[in-house]
């Protein structure tokens, strides 16, 4: 049904004649188009409106030809909808004025009705699904519960995230409060998002690498666990935790379809980690798309050579920098097309 | 010589009763009375004043009793010295007006005489000695190359120094002569060191853990095994690398005394990647220094059960907050001299 099912394919760990590409944040701020919606409709309009979040998470297909699409949304609409303020400013990034530091703030925190809070992004989903037309699959995603949790308790990006750790070292019972709600509602987001239909699902842990191994598990972990559990039977899912190279191997046996690697683990310890038998999906560091494209081509055509043509993804090891020429990031995706050189 | 010897002991990888304890960052903003001097005196006039620097060094030996001292200063004092200007802004953090970011400014950085330009660091040194009385041992430290480029080309600091990535990915030329550069001045620098009194010292690569294990090799490792080459006879040295995991392998014969293990590499990871053989220093999250202090004095014995009592120095994964309680970093400490318990 759907004409380039690559991404699909390699999901289920088929042999293909190349690997699919896609790019973390392929619908945004580097396409000169995108720039131009930014410039007339704020970022919550731009997630709200199903039209415009379609027509940009469309753009990357047309302009760039990615395999596959992501709806363009924000991993903080989650915690906007269980009732948290959150707030987009220019220069600073998300800004949460109320941030949730205390136990009875927890007990505020609403898990919300996903399809009355959230409908705007099943709304883009139905939309964007018929714009596509079947070219490509559609993903979806969510922010680890853990990662939500440092906007929720931090209030806004952090280096560190020291406020979130404070919380969650200080206060763990409020901690896991805050994180099973998360979960609960992320949950019942993604189910909306599968019958809304995308075609896969992905779950962004930014900020596990601000874990200790130990800490990871308890804070970050579990809860992408429960996810894949309530998911793996209805939708392919893929965990990506940046900086988690250390829990790979646990990662490797939770059921995820695919793991996604950051740019710091070379593929041969990212097959040796993962036991060499999952999909894996990444790696080349965002910021060496700034390379030459001649360039590009060359580390693109390695980065296969090292994952292995089968159960791969090549995808950036993070979201695609701001500060990139399109001419790069289409230098990226033709390298994969034109594999094996 | 030195009446508690553990650290220098425990780089040697010899037996001990129980590992030597030091925190990254332990003269600092943790310390009330590191505050009172710091809303006396302006950030370089701290460094630049042998009798401030000394007080500051020595003010952790006093009042939370780790086992050796590091000099109050900043790896931001060898850019200062190559010419560039380095301001220290609140709220900002390092701040570098004219950023080196072509062939021509990398042309103008000087590599200086460290007697002259940086006489005040070995002037502390040799004060702190005096003070000290041979009661612990002395650190000197430096950056690494990669990581004093980071802040030379991007100018301030940076979630992923996109502007230090790009310089060295699209001049390549010019930024491997400004590392070599920064390299020899800082073995000019180190040895001035050594020759003032400094027992060991430690080079930080802070931002190592956002390149590449490929453009490790090449941007950073290579500079910072020159420095080891360089200073190994004279003097035990240290290479700590946040997020450098990748590169324990290669690390563990470079010739370095011991390697600085980050918080999200467990003490059997390191273990396993670095052979054996070498001593390990770290790794306690310093968020996890929030946490109760009976849990720090749990977790902190847990820790040296885990890397072992020998060959092993008990340090954070990085510096410590400016926002740990002082009783907190007591507990930390005491719970190493308790062990066994």
């Amino acid at each position: 049904m759907i004409k380039n099912d690559l991404f699909l394919r390699a999901l289920k760990g088929e042999s293909l004649e190349r690997p699919p590409v896609w790019m973390m944040r392929q619908a945004g701020r580097y396409l000169p188009d995108f720039m131009k919606l930014k410039a007339k409709y704020d970022f919550f309009t731009r997630c709200r409106t199903p039209e415009l979040a379609t027509e940009i998470t469309v753009m990357p297909i047309d302009q760039v030809g990615t395999d596959a699409a992501i709806l363009f949304s924000d991993i903080l609409v989650v915690p906007q909808a269980m009732g948290v303020d959150v707030q987009m400013k220019d220069g600073i990034g998300p800004w949460l004025p109320s941030p949730v530091r205390t136990k009875a703030a927890v007990d505020k925190v609403v898990v919300p009705d996903v399809q009355q809070e959230l409908g705007y992004v099943l709304d883009a989903i139905k939309l964007t699904k018929i714009t596509l037309d079947n070219r490509v699959p559609l993903i979806g995603f969510a922010g680890s519960p853990w990662t939500i949790l440092c906007y929720m308790v931090q209030g806004q990006g952090s280096k560190n995230f020291d406020k979130a750790k404070a919380f969650c070292f200080q206060e763990p019972v409020a901690a896991h409060q805050l994180l099973q709600k998360i979960t609960d509602t992320t949950i019942a987001y993604l189910k909306a998002k599968v019958a809304a239909g995308v075609d896969a699902v992905q779950v962004f842990d930014s900020w596990g690498g601000m874990l200790s191994p130990v800490d990871y598990q308890e804070f970050s972990w579990q809860y992408i666990q429960q996810i894949i559990d309530a998911l793996k039977e209805e939708v392919p899912v893929i965990a990506f935790g940046k900086g988690c190279w250390f829990a790979l191997k646990e990662m490797s046996t939770s059921g995820a379809a695919a793991l996604g690697i950051d740019w710091t683990c070379s593929a041969r310890n990212a097959r040796y980690l993962t036991g060499g038998a999952i999909t894996l999906q990444g790696n080349f560091d965002p910021s060496r798309l700034l390379s030459p494209p001649k360039e590009i081509t060359k580390m693109v055509h390695q980065m296969i050579d090292e994952f292995g043509k089968d159960k791969y993804i090549v995808n950036l090891g993070h979201g695609i920098l701001p500060n990139i020429p399109v001419e790069n990031a289409l230098a990226f995706v033709e390298a994969v097309k034109s594999y094996p050189r």
